[in-house]
C-alpha cells in the first residue's frame, strides 16, 4: 500500500460535489455560482497531494453549511436514499434466508450494507441513476472478502463489544440488518453517527426513523468529520473506540481516514463499495468493487 | 434565448479538463498536483454567471500551457483524433453517395462533420469511449435543421466568398467532406484554423496534414483563444470574416463565442453536437443532439 489515497481527480470530484449542493440548496442560479465560487478557493487550499479526500470534504463541505446557512443541505435527499433502501431490503432478506450456512447469510448480508453504501451523493452525482448498481450489489460478491475472519471474531465469546460505526443514510436501512445479524451471536453492539449532519451521512436523527435507538446504544461520533478525526471525537466515541473487541466501520470516509492512524492492534473490519478509482487502486480492486476488508491484512 | 450560455456546473467541466490535461501532461503525480492546484485560483477567478463558457477556457488552459511549459498538451491526442476520424470517414461518403437528392446529401455530410465534432476533449473525458456516439451521429438526425436554407444559399450564385470556421484536429478530416462538397457548388473558400494550439484545437499543422492547404485558402484566427475573440484576431480574419458572404462555424467553443456579438447581419450557420447539458439547453434540445443552426433563425 504505497499509493496516495488522494488522486489529481479527487479536484473534480470535490468541485462536482460543490455544484450538486449548490443546485440542491437553492433555485436561484447565481447564489448557486456564488456557492460554488465561494468554495472554490477552500477546495484550492485544502487540494493537495497529501490530502485524506474524506478530510478535505469535511472542510469543504463544513464551509459549504456555513455559507449557505444551511446546517443540513442533504436532508432531502437522504430521506431518499432512506426509501430508496427500503425498496430493496426484501431482496437481501431473501437472499440471507436462502443461504446455505451462516458464512454464507453472513455475506450475504454484508453484500447488502454494501448495496446501501452505493447510495451515497458524495462519490456519484445526485444525478445519477443508482438502481442498476444497488440490484448488482445485493447479488453480486466480495472482491476482498474477509467474511470467514469476522465469523470466526463472531462466534469467539471473548469478544463481546462492538463498534458499528456508520457511514450514510439509506444505507442504514441495510445496516440495520447486518447489526440484527451480529446481535445473533450475543454481542453487545454499539452503533456510532455523525454528530452532526454533513453530506449525505447518517445522524442521530436518521437513526431514531429506523427505531435503532430503541435497540441498540447508539452515539455519535461528536463532530461532523466526514469519517473519523480522533482530534474532533466527544470522549464518548473515543472510550467506545478504544474499550470495545471489534468494529465495523463502512464506507470510504471511514475507510480513508482510519488507515491514516496506526491501528494495527485493533479489530477492525472495513466494509464498503470502492466508489471512485484512487479508492479501487488504493485496495487492487476495480471500480464498483465490494471490499469487506480485515484491518489485520491490510498491509499484507 | 434568455438562459445564461455558462451553468453552475461549468466549474465541474473546466476543473475536470485541467485533471485531464495534468494527466496527460506528465506521469509525475506530484507535478500533476501542482499544476491542477496552480489552476483552481485562475478557475475561481475566471467562473462567475456571466462568464462565457469558451472564453473561460481560454484563460485557463492558457495558463496551463504557461505553468507547464508545455505549448501543446494536446498533441498526442490530436493525433489519435485524426487516426479515429479516418476510421469513420468512408461511412460519410457512403451516406452522401447514397442520398436521393442534393439536400440530403449536404445533410449526410453535415451530420458527419458532427460526428467529428464529437471527438472533443472539452467536453468530454479524454477516458471516455466516443466510437458509439461517432456511429449514432452519422447515422442520426438533426434536431435543429437549417440545412435547407444553407442549400438555397449555395445555389444563390451571388453568394460567392464562405469561411468555414474550423473547431478540433480530428474534426477537421470530416470537415473536409463539407468543404469539398460546398466547392462543387462553385464557391471561393478560406479555412479559418487556431494560430496557435489550444484544447485540441486544430492548427496549421493539422490543417497540413490533410493537404488542406493545397487546396484552399487556409487562414489563422491570430490568437489561441477558444472560439473566436474578435480584438485578438489578425486583420486578415478580421477582413475575410466581414467581407465573406457566408460563415460556417463550427463547434460549441465558436458557438459560445460568436452568439456574443451582434452578427444579426451576417449569413451564418453553427454546426455542432451539443455535447454538454449548458448548451443544449441554451438551444432547447437534449443533451448529444445534433445542431445546423441559420443564426438568422437564432432569436426565432
Amino acid at each position: 500500500m504505497v499509493f496516495l489515497k488522494i488522486k489529481p481527480e479527487c479536484a473534480t470530484c470535490i468541485v462536482r460535489q460543490i455544484v450538486d449542493v449548490s443546485i440542491e440548496t437553492t433555485n436561484n442560479e447565481n447564489k448557486q455560482f456564488e456557492l460554488i465560487k465561494k468554495c472554490l478557493p477552500i477546495i484550492e487550499k485544502e487540494y493537495h497531494n497529501n490530502a485524506v479526500p474524506a478530510w478535505m470534504g469535511t472542510v469543504v463541505h463544513r464551509y459549504f453549511k456555513k455559507i449557505s446557512n444551511c446546517n443540513d443541505p442533504y436532508k432531502r435527499l437522504k430521506i431518499i436514499a432512506d426509501e430508496t433502501a427500503k425498496q430493496y431490503i426484501e431482496i437481501v432478506k431473501e437472499n440471507m434466508d436462502n443461504s446455505n450456512n451462516k458464512l454464507e447469510k453472513l455475506r450475504k448480508c454484508i453484500l447488502g450494507t454494501i448495496a446501501g453504501n452505493s447510495i451515497d451523493f458524495g462519490p456519484f452525482s445526485t444525478m445519477e441513476n443508482i438502481a442498476p448498481l444497488i440490484n448488482s450489489t445485493i447479488n453480486g460478491n466480495l472482491a476482498i472478502d474477509h467474511t470467514e475472519d469476522l465469523l470466526n471474531d463472531l462466534e469467539n465469546q471473548n469478544i463481546k463489544n462492538i463498534l458499528y460505526i456508520c457511514d450514510n443514510a439509506g444505507e442504514i436501512v441495510f445496516d440495520k440488518l447486518l447489526i440484527n445479524e451480529i446481535a445473533t451471536y450475543n454481542k453487545n453492539i454499539t452503533i456510532a453517527v455523525k454528530g452532526e449532519p454533513i453530506l449525505n451521512d447518517a445522524t442521530m436523527e436518521d437513526v431514531k426513523l429506523l427505531n435503532l435507538d430503541k435497540e441498540y446504544n447508539v452515539i455519535t461520533t461528536g463532530t461532523d468529520a466526514i469519517g473519523i478525526i480522533f482530534k474532533e471525537c466527544s470522549e464518548e466515541f473515543l472510550n467506545i473506540f478504544n474499550s470495545c473487541d471489534l468494529i465495523i466501520a463502512k464506507g470510504m470516509g471511514n475507510f480513508e481516514s482510519l488507515t491514516e492512524y496506526n491501528l494495527n492492534n485493533k479489530k477492525l473490519y472495513y466494509i464498503l463499495k470502492a466508489k471512485c478509482i484512487p479508492v479501487a487502486e488504493y485496495n487492487g480492486v476495480n471500480l464498483k468493487d465490494n471490499i469487506m476488508l480485515s484491518n489485520l491484512k491490510l498491509n499484507e
